[in-house]
């Protein structure tokens, strides 16, 4: 599973304007947010290429069950189409879907609540289709520039970029804009895509619907995410071997833990700088429980790593058990699964069909037939 | 009005062999369909940048008219998107899909007849969201080598790009496909964009549908297209005012013609080669009457222009006039036009909800959903 709109800010250099003054609204958000939860339509979504692991747990889910309880309107797209921009294969698409949406369930994210709604790409046509009007909003060179997929298809290693890839930054914005939302979780790393989106929606509305905005002009909404990295210090993957998925058992988990790399010195303390695969695990404890990092370090003193470990597979569990309760209980229940994303489409159809009549409608392209 | 899938061939240079291979089928197809008509379901159509003139009538309106009456089902893509591939207003669609429309119905394409279907692009999600799997298929190098986008970007004098016209091409296989069209009329100049969506069909077929291929691979149904110019002899166009609208009255053509170029040789000959404003204007009542250039132009004998252009007058206005007869009912009943639109509409979206279905089960997508 990778994140979508959400990724650590690790690479990002220097403070641009762009990046404060998106810095600034973030916060006027959050201010705001709990006061006036209805004013905001969340937008965020990944693609299913996997079940999800704890780094997406701390890095995404966790922030955005945090919206959802302060009341805000929450659309998560599974981007099944875009699993195809950097591979061939749609092989385990479908259940993956499944996983992912179980993981949603197990992490707090409630379709009940009757403002948090799951869907996939492939079944909003609506959606798909304002990528034409989109296009004929940005420029190839705006697309040559791109950093985002610049290091998307660099990450992925691609020779030849197919034409999927290349849009997809403007596939993004109809994600955002199709249910008109206004606020987008977001890394620094991703402010380039919303920065498109931004233009995107401007441009539309000063084009075509002068007087009457179309489309909200979305902000970020940016959060402090904890760096969390894998059990051998390196960046957290599935393919690595080296994370917790939300759908192990108690003892699988253990087992990942034991493997886990620390170094040498029984003693554990928290130096990030000269002692990063421990200071890494005391972070994942204190994630779980609270505590602060130096604290629970205190507390294993010269235990050395058998003990740090110990300490680690005990709060990991105790912090996962209920969501992985959930997760067991909604697996027994595929019907429901498939009810919860068949009535998220619903919901995603009717912003789509709605929002698509107001499109053709400022573009003179509804030919008398929208009503 | 632009020619979306036939233009004039006359820049084509070379006998490749594709072209020969392409030229091959397209006779078997024209001795095998009288015989067999129910085999072939064609898709065609324009941008509605303008009313239509006798430049399309002849050039493609009339080809329509002989493959609907040999018993095929036609589907007629009104491409109201693609307008903006090249321009960044859509302030006449609406205004124009009407004209447009008009002129189908003059020029005998009869959607009474149950096999032929007129639709707008901007109504069909269904087609349009075809584009994303497509565009999974389709590299930005393959796009980059595009002739035709190459030749349509410097005819358009476009300095800047947009995504949408760099990815037409693969919106073009998604008109033909998303009906499984498997016959398409086009020029010689336009069987790239052809060649490529038969690309897209056999790669989507062999990556997500081995053995049950959801896709046919189309064939080009080329056809001698009469080489007719402007009254000016220069290229027909509506900006020119060098050409025939079909919305014009009798009147009006008899003063378009009396404005025609002709040279002051007053003994009138078929040369093309020394005297191709004549012998355009001579060809031109060859097309309505059926006689040789040569015969018309020996009956004319000193006459001079004037009486050519008045040979040319009443010609043009005898062939015409049932098809302007036809036009003004026509337009007299806008409720009926916003029907037949309508009717097109809904058939084209059954073609496209129904192959969308298909897509998705292909590509592990449908997620249980779809029934």
């Amino acid at each position: 599973m990778e994140e979508k709109f959400i990724t650590n800010a690790e690479d990002v250099e220097g403070e641009s304007a762009t990046f404060l003054e998106a810095s600034r609204r973030s916060q006027a958000i959050w201010d705001d947010l709990p006061k006036h939860p209805s004013k905001y339509r969340v937008l965020t979504g990944e693609r299913p290429t996997g079940p999800l692991h704890i780094g997406h747990l701390f890095g995404t889910l966790a922030n955005r069950v945090r919206i959802q309880e302060l009341g805000a309107t929450t659309f998560i797209v599974i981007a099944d189409y875009q699993v195809l921009t950097d591979r061939d294969s749609a092989e385990n698409v479908g259940a993956n879907v499944t996983e992912v949406i179980l993981d949603y369930l197990a992490s707090g994210l409630d379709p009940e609540n009757g403002r948090t709604f799951f869907f996939s790409h492939s079944h909003i046509p609506e959606l798909n289709q304002l990528l034409l009007p989109f296009m004929n909003l940005v420029t190839t060179a705006e697309l040559d520039r791109n950093p985002t997929v610049k290091e998307e298809i660099k990450a992925a290693g691609l020779k030849q970029v197919n034409a999927l890839m290349y849009t997809y930054p403007i596939h993004q914005a109809a994600d955002i804009l199709f249910c008109k939302g206004n606020v987008v979780p977001v890394g620094r790393d991703q402010l380039p895509h919303l920065e498109l989106t931004r233009k995107i929606a401007r441009r539309f509305n000063d084009r075509f619907a002068a007087g009457a905005p179309v489309f909200p002009i979305p902000d970020a909404l940016l959060s402090d995410i904890p760096l969390v990295l894998g059990t051998d210090g390196q960046k957290m993957s599935k393919s690595r071997g080296n994370t917790i998925m939300l759908k192990m058992t108690a003892e699988e988990t253990a087992k990942v833990i034991k493997g886990a790399k620390t170094d040498p010195d029984r003693n554990i303390a928290y130096d990030p700088q000269n002692r990063p695969e421990v200071a890494n695990l005391l972070r994942l404890i204190s994630i779980c429980t609270g505590e602060a990092p130096e604290a629970i370090a205190a507390a294993i003193g010269d235990g050395g790593g058998g003990k740090l470990k110990a300490a680690l597979t005990e709060a990991l569990n105790a912090h996962l058990a209920p969501m992985r309760e959930r997760r067991a209980r909604y697996a027994q229940d595929p019907g429901y699964v498939k009810d919860v994303l068949r009535r998220g489409i619903a919901r995603a159809r009717e912003e789509g069909v709605a929002t698509l009549q107001q499109v053709r409608r400022a573009m003179n392209m509804d030919h008398g037939l929208d009503g």
